[in-house]
């Protein structure tokens, strides 16, 4: 199986390989993967803006990876940008990292929080989790105040935010299951988990998995007509 | 890998290894499948109270699993008996079909279908989607009409209901997926998709695929005490 | 109009009929109250494991009460452990607390508490109100952290935890009705109530009371076929 | 124990004294029912305009039947009009038919149906619904085209229209549980119900009895200020 | 376009033509705007009991204006007093602020709070935000504990009040909405969202601007009979 | 006021002039409406693809204005296409028909329908109203089956199927109020309201409508940063 990882953003130096590495740990025997990035678009997606400049470049690598053989696409951005459209595009499986968490945070317990950047945009995770019927779910959604671009800077402030947030969510928020907001915080879940005791879904290598799922089960959001009866 | 997919019924003649046959087409390399059913316990479920039965004897089976070095449990009926207890029980995901099924659809499309066998199910999939969090994406719960225990005897009827049902669920309720509503419905998911064009979610596949990418993300629902800060 | 109240568990010395007394005082002229325990079975009810163990028995000994002419039954415990299959097994009522009080507590406010004995219950709780539907009333759940089987032993201790968490859940969750957490929290809501001010629904008193209810409107839950037009 | 009946309408000749009559069925031995109508109001409530003539005038009486000692009041009509206002006066409880058959229908199977009597009341009841949160529980509202006025003139006709109506709602729109949409059915719950084979809450008794619980279980809406700790 | 807004309360001097002047503020050009008080009913609404006192006379009022050739009605008193039955006795458009700020807040954010007056009316607003559909978005609702009748009295503390509690909104319950609880904290919504930097939603404001929206589309709730196809 | 109106595509012939008149028709006294179409983009906007495509352009369109001193934009198509991303590019209003079209229609009835296009558009509109949290409102989504393009050649046509489909809503799925789901059936919701006898919301209308009361209530989706207390 083959699945192309999509970074939405301008290639930063190494960070496709980086990711392909950390995506492969988790991957099954038998799945290649790559990461590219993008050639045109935003440095970073920390807005629904920069997430349209995106989107018409994503969906171009979408329909090529499609023509290239590869069996699934995964979007690596917790907005989700490209999801819908890309979907209607090609009939692989496309997958996005924020309903895939939410998807499997809701099967882990019975609230989870998401543990989000900056405050601007807990209101687009209440909006998506709104619109991928998980509501229900969401205790809350904290942020840890350090932008996208310092995630990779000091990775041990960036750990002990999310620790100190992510005790909050669950001592003062209710919840039982936790997120990370971004897949810039890749391969933090696991130690994260380990301190707090409580599942973590790290979004990135949630998303990857789900689309080896959907792969192997032969499940996509095609939409065809129905066959004569 | 090493997973034990569990029949919460007593054996019937080669179930067990047809089953594992039909789980091991679609699991990864590396995954290794073992298939048990009850000892003592009900011959197949068609009630409450079948699973009630069931599942004492089912929880011995998963705490024996956990001890035998099994990465994860699959409970094979769509009640999804003795999931919550067997959660309570071990740390090794405990993944039951039901809940499965719903979460994938949940992500193919905005309203899903289930199938099922009997009338009388038809409140209990109402219950179970709300238990889960989905019921605004159940647009409906149909019946074809054949007990559980005729399912494996004629095939292309089970089939042929399946379709007609399942074309009344896309077209007169609004489904955009449909989800096979037993496990003894298994590896008929494939044929109806292709004759229906929707997606159609096979629960026992489902099932195996996602305890899969929970044992490869390392996550479960253990609910640990908070570790000291 | 005689009624079974089930505790699922093995009998405590004289709990039976220290529970019978407290039932009494609240049942309405002309009904009998008997209370029974299990012979086999957990010795309190703290997890959904203990609930499997308990709920073939339960099942048994509703079976023999509709033959001997109970008109319903209530099952003590906050888990409502066995309500689902014994309801396909008898066509009188069968009750349980959890659902009797989140159904009562609707109607008294808009926004409800549930006051719990220890904090890994709190999902239980969250995952109960979502399957009866009462997800959107339920402002919070709290926990007095004090052992099931410690909850006679010091009465006043339970009381005072009860009335701190109640002020809070009052205060700072917005609850304006209160929901005691467990049947063993027994005729200790009259008392809270006049302290704190706000209706509080004392679950194992509020199942009884239902099932008298149901018993004079002739309702349970059958779902026999429909008679021919 | 003494609860108050409100007709919200003005007198028709002997209806007070059957209503009696037909509640004190229900009642528990030691439940003393009285049924008054309005002096001045609507002479029929078919409209929230009716209720809104009605509701000053059962206010007057709503306080003076506290004064006068009775335990509980219920107020006869499906718009549950004046409940809310009622329950600011007055420290007893106040119960409506439609809150009091919502609730009960709830814990009596997954969706439940109300057969109104006109087309231009069934908004109203998925307001009703929405409002009391039981929105996910209506699988529909339909309507027998029998006015208010005539349903006591020809009741086999309206028995038989509940009939049609009730079968179509378990069978196209998936109902486990029907409410009869008017207390004006009073008394036809039961037959229909041995005719269809699924409960049917006759919202009049349910008030009754509803009421009935309330009091013995000393619970009211009051929402006193809290006490000094 | 003429549109007529109603205090559902006995004049107060001149605080119908204060009123008149804040409303005229926000109008369109070509908007004419009357306001009116009752001659009998209550000197303010504090409770459901006010409003129901208030509500007969409104419908009055309402019925007279259709008459007069007012094009619309607003209802000045967050609790949406008659708005129900008025819609049901003329043919235009009849808007409560309530409705109207509930409305137009979820276009705004994701999650808004509703500042109002005194903690008695907390469990009110919920039940108006889930009559309304609204119960989702409401993160929570704070009261600033100022009675109604001093609301003019200390511009400035109410003002300060609000900001308080809007504050909180914010910070603690994550709101990025905020709805002023009270018509007559009217004209203190503009310099609250200055302050606060979110928007700020005018009940009183909203409502007349909601009327003057549907008249211009010629929307109106009537619920005509379906004619000949 | 000045209101630019934006076509997310290419421009056909006399369609922007064509439009400028019908929305001015609706538009208060004082509103300047100017309405453009793109100059690179999709012919017409049938799919999320096309959305994406269009959404860059949308927004540099939407920048322009405001530097340009329009007070909202309008965004001319029922899939909100830009509106979320130019929100956080602008601070004047930006509005989406369907948004605005779901808003207007909670109020006037309990249920409403869309009456959409093709068929692929139906799970479309079950995720924005999910996402909206307008999910509990939609009775059903139903489509006319005329391709986007054809919606201007023969008119009656159009008016005849959303006349059939429209009185399905509301004869079969119990609607109460309608949206025509596309902006290409501009100008037929009045007609349609004619003949059917319930309230028929025309998406651009109402979306015009709104951004106007947004514009002279001052309120906007900005998201200041707290200014200091």
């Amino acid at each position: 199986m083959r699945i192309l990882a999509i970074h939405p953003i301008l290639e930063r130096e190494g960070y496709d390989e980086l990711t392909r590495k950390i995506l492969s740990k988790v991957a099954f025997q038998g799945t290649e993967i790559d990461v590219v990035s993008l050639e045109r678009g935003p440095a970073s997606i920390e807005s629904a803006y920069d997430e349209a400049l995106a989107v018409p470049e994503v969906l171009k690598i979408v329909v090529k990876a499609e023509r290239q053989g590869y069996d699934a696409v995964v979007i690596l951005c917790m907005g989700d940008p490209g999801v819908a459209p890309a979907r209607e595009l090609v009939e692989i499986p496309v997958v996005g990292p924020c309903q895939a968490s939410l998807t499997i945070a809701s099967t882990l317990g019975e609230r989870c929080s998401i543990l989000t950047i900056l405050r601007e945009a807990v209101p687009t995770f209440w909006r998506l989790a709104r619109r991928y019927g998980f509501e229900g779910h969401l205790a809350s959604v904290r942020s840890i105040e350090i932008p996208v671009l310092k995630l990779w800077d000091d990775r041990d402030a960036v750990f002990r935010a999310l620790a100190r947030e992510g005790r909050l969510a669950i001592e003062e928020d209710g919840a039982d299951v936790l997120i990370l907001g971004c897949t810039g915080m890749m391969d933090l879940g696991e130690r994260l988990q380990q301190q707090l005791g409580v599942p973590v879904v790290d979004p990135a290598l949630a998303a990857l998995k789900y689309a080896e799922l959907l792969v192997s089960l032969n499940l996509s959001h095609r939409r065809v007509a129905l066959s004569e009866g």
